[in-house]
């Protein structure tokens, strides 16, 4: 399939090809797509092939090339495919191959503005009958409407950065006033986050079926979250301080056109959803997410089972005419299949932190200092080669004193 | 006090100087200085007078001046106090004059992440009443942290932007399912937007009493609503929908160095606020706000009752580590004042829609397509002359159908 060797099991075959921005030394970064162990440093091939916007592979952010559409990201991925596949190209390409191992990552994407959806019914269930165990755990507006609200986008960290455990006011149910110190119950978020390339006007709806006109691939998303903070401020504004400290995004961004292969059919949404979330292109991706704490597996999530499409979001987010602009970032919400060790949360898979993990002989609910979780995803691909998303971690530092 | 002729009553005495963003017919968008009713462009003005940083005024957003810092922003108002009072200064100015009439303001910087307080007991209150008529209309936890949200950025427009009534998901009570369709209950949002220059470090907390150093001025902020859409999306996540298809912001950034003047106590917080939210310097400004639906003055909001200082604001949302950027803008939330004729939106001035204003011999309760919004805002300057903030203005055009 290509004339660089790919190790087995690698998470980026030949057919998948996914865009970051790689640092080597003390040099610019770049535009890089990984393949195997390697990254092919872009901006020098598509320069001395004389490629249409070779330029923007020697940006720092994938944004440039983002703005161009699905027409360039289609001939780019052709034009990638051939490089790899055709051992006539090896000369012009071999002197641009780095290890992964000898490069850093940097954010792929300068991100605009950052949407957290809601989507997994499962999650959503679980929290509802966590937060709320006195009342239905799904809210009537959940099967409506992809719940979602904004994030901060200026603390989107590339996977790696270390995460200071956030203080902040936290009132347990029993105290009477609230006190200050460092979050007792910080936990992760395993969610998939869609980057958008091509923008679209203020006042003028994204259709449903125009989802991939303006969305140009994937990243993991780790939505870090501290649980007492979140419950004590989320009402009635939703989550803030709970949220804002950090969120981390994995290096390799994997477009849909690789991503294609993956594709499933949407679960049946009953009730029947209102016109403008109903479409003929309706899919989601059998993704599978792997947790690990401390390098033990401690959860699988399965992202097919999310309720709610990403073509759905789109629509929703814009439906008021809302614009979205290049590298804005909607995730899906956490998530959580139907199984305990496919919960995508912490306080779900430790419910609460009332059923503590075993880790390493540990007994583990919410997040201490010192630990490390990486989330790695991969899917398969046309070939039934592992299609990965490669992975996002970070290690938590103690809170600032 | 200027050689510059200054009508009497204007917003922009000789010691306001805000600072926009003009464009002049098809010539490139630069920084401008407000004074009477005039622009002084001050790329050529600074250029030739060789003020460190003057191309900084050339650029089409006030970002890299605001990036600069205090020292630097006291500086540039020094020099530009002295131009305007500076009989011998004039050949050097008059020739950059030109009549804001003659000019179109743009956006004035360009926004980073977006975040939306709650800081007017007197709106949460009313707001409480009007959603949450059978509890206590004050949550828990709202007299002990400043409540907020983030925001969508990317639709923050132009003073004079036309707004497209949103259309979206709304569910009356006594409907089994919801409908789709154009806002009926369109509302306006009177606030006070702060603007970030300097840029705090991810996990280093902004001190309570660093607030002069990281803000640089202020804008009026009219703050869109969807009423009903907002009503039924916003359990448990926030308002998403409801506020993201526009924010309409005045285009002179006033500077704090201006705004000292207007300085007032914060009103007597109780409960005592925790350590992090207390502070030695903790103000409010004495602003007045004036709105006017389609040329009639219906409201004038005081700002200085806001229980809320800035300062805790902005020490509030970076406790948890995160970190502000330049762009940054950070709402009042609504302004609301203890008179009925002192309401910031149209929910409470219209008590729900059920106490209808007259209006040029009209019931009105929620914005009707072609209705125009005009918010305007002032202090007292420390010569007892008017200190205004302009105003920002927008137009309802008919929902996209």
């Amino acid at each position: 399939m290509s004339w660089i060797d790919i190790p087995d099991g690698s998470p980026f075959g030949p057919e998948n090809l996914p865009l970051g921005v790689f640092r080597y030394g003390d040099e610019e970064p770049r535009v890089g797509a990984a393949i195997g162990d390697q990254v092919i440093d872009l901006a020098p091939v598509a320069s001395a092939q004389m490629l249409d916007g070779a330029q923007l592979f020697a940006e720092p952010t994938l944004n440039a090339f983002l703005a161009l559409g699905r027409p360039a990201w289609r001939a780019t991925r052709n034009w990638l495919l051939d490089l790899v596949r055709n051992e006539n190209d090896r000369d012009a390409v071999e002197p641009h191959l780095t290890p992964q191992s000898a490069v850093s990552m940097q954010l792929p994407f300068e991100v605009a503005d950052y949407v957290d959806f809601y989507a997994s019914e499962q999650h959503a269930t679980n929290l509802g009958r966590l937060f709320r165990p006195d009342s239905e755990p799904l809210l009537p507006n959940w099967k409506h409407l992809p719940v979602g609200y904004h994030g901060r986008a200026g603390t989107i960290v590339a996977s790696g950065t270390d995460i200071v455990r956030p203080s902040g006011q936290r009132k347990p149910p029993d105290a009477s006033v609230p006190t200050f110190g460092p979050s007792q119950r910080l936990d992760i978020e395993v969610e998939l986050g869609y980057v958008v390339g091509t923008p679209s006007k203020l006042g003028a709806p994204v259709p449903v079926d125009s989802f991939e006109d303006h969305v140009y691939g994937v990243v993991i998303v780790n939505d870090w979250s501290a649980r007492d903070l979140q419950a004590w401020e989320y009402v009635p504004l939703g989550p803030f301080l709970g949220k804002s400290f950090a969120t981390s995004i994995s290096p390799w961004v994997v477009s849909l056109d690789a991503l294609a292969a993956a594709a499933v059919p949407l679960p049946v949404q009953d009730p029947a959803v209102l016109p403008y979330l109903s479409g003929s292109r309706l899919v989601n991706f059998d993704i599978t997410f792997e947790v690990y704490l401390n390098g033990q597996l401690v959860s699988t999530p399965p992202y097919k089972d999310i309720y709610w499409s990403p073509a759905q979001m789109l629509a929703h987010m814009t439906v008021n005419g809302a614009s979205v602009r290049t590298g804005d970032l909607f995730a899906s919400g956490t998530v959580s299949g139907a199984a305990k060790d496919q919960r995508g949360s912490f306080i779900e898979l430790s419910w609460g932190g009332r059923e503590p993990l075993v880790v390493d002989g540990k007994e583990h609910t919410f997040l201490e200092d010192g630990d490390v979780v990486t989330i790695a995803a991969w899917a398969t691909g046309g070939d039934g080669s592992r299609l990965g998303l490669g992975e996002v971690t970070g290690r938590i530092r103690p809170a600032v004193s």
